[in-house]
């Protein structure tokens, strides 16, 4: 198991493990966002993966878009993989609303995190860790 | 052949095609941007196409990533599909430079987008489609 950069897990709670990735959920209440890690080590760009990852990425990527969209009634999912501060690679999945604060604009420099409460981050993360079981992607809570 | 959406044309150029995808630059001098459509109609989300079409894209993507960080000794490469604007589903591929005019934010709501000259414009997109020639992706110039 690679080691979660510090500012990761500053940022997020850690949900579990897909078959490739470490599942993060952004601690955020303005929108559904979850963060994968491949659980490579040194790795910063989507193609510095083997092949066989890059494939598997792409699976657990788009099995979790569209079950995100489908779980949040999203009107458009965000997919990006930035990494120009934290540089171990992790790709964003962000549920957008059309009533989301940032709406239409990318999250990113928009609005402060807004915190979640205890209970709606337990409910949050048995709703996402109830739904990634049966993905299909070996998903382990943590 | 799908009909790009009008506000892509108007903040791109046509470089060509590769087997799946339409090749826009931006034009914004700030950072070398491409962006890829994939050339099917109506769809916004990656997880819209079909299993070819996904591992096509992965191919294209992940090849013009990895060929633009060598061109232009990148220190990072950004890539996302947001599409909140413009729905027609497209993926944004960034040259990212710890000295160019955002770093380290996204390069999205940050600068206004900075005019090519007319012999820079032609001299990048010259570049750009000389290179995509050798990729193996059946780039075809517009």
């Amino acid at each position: 198991m690679i080691t979660l950069d510090p500012r990761l897990l500053n940022d997020c709670e850690v949900l579990g493990k897909f078959t490739l990735c470490h599942v993060l959920l952004m601690r955020d209440a303005n929108y559904p966002w979850c963060v994968l890690v491949p659980d490579r080590e040194g790795l910063t760009e989507i193609f510095d993966l083997s092949a066989e990852d890059q494939n598997q990425l792409q699976l657990e990527s788009n099995t979790l878009l569209e079950f995100l969209k489908n779980e949040f009634n999203a009107d458009k999912m965000n997919v990006a993989a930035l990494g120009n501060v934290v540089s171990q690679l992790h790709i964003h999945h962000i549920v957008r609303d059309k009533t989301d604060i940032a709406w239409p604009k990318p999250v990113w420099g928009t609005f402060p995190a807004k915190s979640y409460t205890d209970e709606s981050l337990n409910k949050l993360t048995s709703q996402l860790t109830e739904g990634f079981k049966i993905l299909n992607l070996g998903f382990q809570p943590k």
